[in-house]
């Protein structure tokens, strides 16, 4: 009780204004938000569950965020060691503390830098990771409502990077046969395999994430390995929502909610 | 009575040894097939039905084995006239006698031509089709098993054309903003993005299809629009049977037996 309470009051004192707890119900682990900035969404927890990424691996995560994606990896023990970049500083304080949070649970080193992905060159030498995952702004700089000091419109679309630069980063980050994992919108497929292709991210793993059955995708899960040969396994399509508005069994596993 | 006995000898006098007549459930279309050839499968009928093919467009088909990609066309209207081109000359004949088999029925022009698509250019002048369809061999030439004489060897796999030789060869042939549309497979969906990328035909829309909802993609429907912009539009992910091992309500409707 007393060591409970103990506890209560050291998480809130990595709280500032506006921030919460959420739980990512993935053995124990907890992530801060503030709703006034770009909170995670259901593409991060399928980009987690999706990756493949081998015990061992040294992983980074390109415009991490909250830090969502290297702290769900680290919670299901993706990976050895994770690295977040993220180029928003105030998200970048905020993932640091969502990593003070998880320190006893975290086995191996987890942390989050202040970077910009277009100077990943001046942060690392080629070929030292394992795997890279991404979950980039979508949309197009010059698409939607435009207010480009908005956090929230830094993290949606391209103004501080685009997908060229993500995938060109990730293809100097990565060693050979090391993998690129990353979740986007299905209209830009083609030129995400064009872009894959063209810096060697072989595409080899690609799942549609459909509403329902019966609508079209609206995300695409896809997986690169470096220098690999031609051949794209394609996963049934995974649709969120049954017939009758509830999740599938799929989602709910993804959730840790599953049978 | 009379009649129908006069036409049922007539349209056996346009068929040779082995062949037989299938209903194409369309119209009352009909084409002749050799077992000991290749026989058009579940992708034609698909790919005639995922074709964006407006009325009064010139139509090649490349590729065309027994002709039933623009037979399909044609019964269905999408079109005003269609050229099917096949190397292999045997195919190319029977094709033919599908056409006469036809021929009170097809409204416009649909002829069948011997050609080797790679020679495309000494055949047409550039730009001349509104539309082109390809159901082409989904086979790299040194996978499966090797009989390159046989004729279904040659339907199958990439002896006579490969892909980069359809894709080219179809961008030659369109207008701007003429449509390409192929049936392919899914494990080769990169390298038909990145081909159609780089010869202008931008993939505009998409559609997977399963054997079942749990079951991974085993075709894969795609158009390509000459000079287009980016943006490609995912189509629900098409599944074959239902759980129950009844085809699912969609497929019916394209064999014309749905509601």
């Amino acid at each position: 009780m007393v060591a409970d309470l103990i506890n209560s009051i050291q998480d809130n004192e990595l709280l500032r204004d506006n921030e919460r707890i959420d739980d990512l119900e993935v053995n124990g682990f907890r992530i801060i938000q503030n709703p006034f900035y770009f909170c995670f969404g259901m593409d991060a927890v399928l980009l987690a569950n999706f990756a493949n990424i081998k015990p061992g691996s040294e992983v980074i995560d390109l415009g991490t965020g909250t830090g969502i994606v290297p702290l769900l990896l680290a919670a299901k023990k993706k990976g050895s060691s994770w690295t977040g970049i993220e180029i928003q500083e105030e998200m970048v304080e905020m993932a640091q503390r969502s990593v003070q949070l998880n320190k006893d649970l975290i086995e191996g080193e987890l942390k989050i830098l202040c970077g910009d992905i277009k100077n990943i060159r001046e942060m690392y030498p080629p070929a030292k990771f394992n795997a890279v995952t991404s979950n980039p702004p979508y949309m197009k700089e010059n698409s939607g409502l435009k207010n480009p000091s908005d956090n929230k419109y830094i993290s949606r679309h391209e103004v501080m990077v685009n997908l060229e630069e993500v995938i060109s980063a990730a293809s100097y980050l990565l060693k050979t046969n090391g993998s690129f994992t990353m979740v986007h919108r299905p209209s830009r497929l083609p030129e995400i395999m064009e872009l894959m292709t063209r810096y060697r991210l072989e595409p080899k793993r690609l799942q549609l994430v459909q509403p329902a059955a019966d609508k079209a995708a609206n995300m695409v899960l896809i997986e690169g390995i470096k220098e690999a040969g031609k051949e794209c396994k394609i996963l049934p399509t995974l649709n969120v929502y049954k017939e009758n508005g509830e999740y599938t069994e799929e989602l709910l596993a993804y959730y840790g909610k599953g049978k």
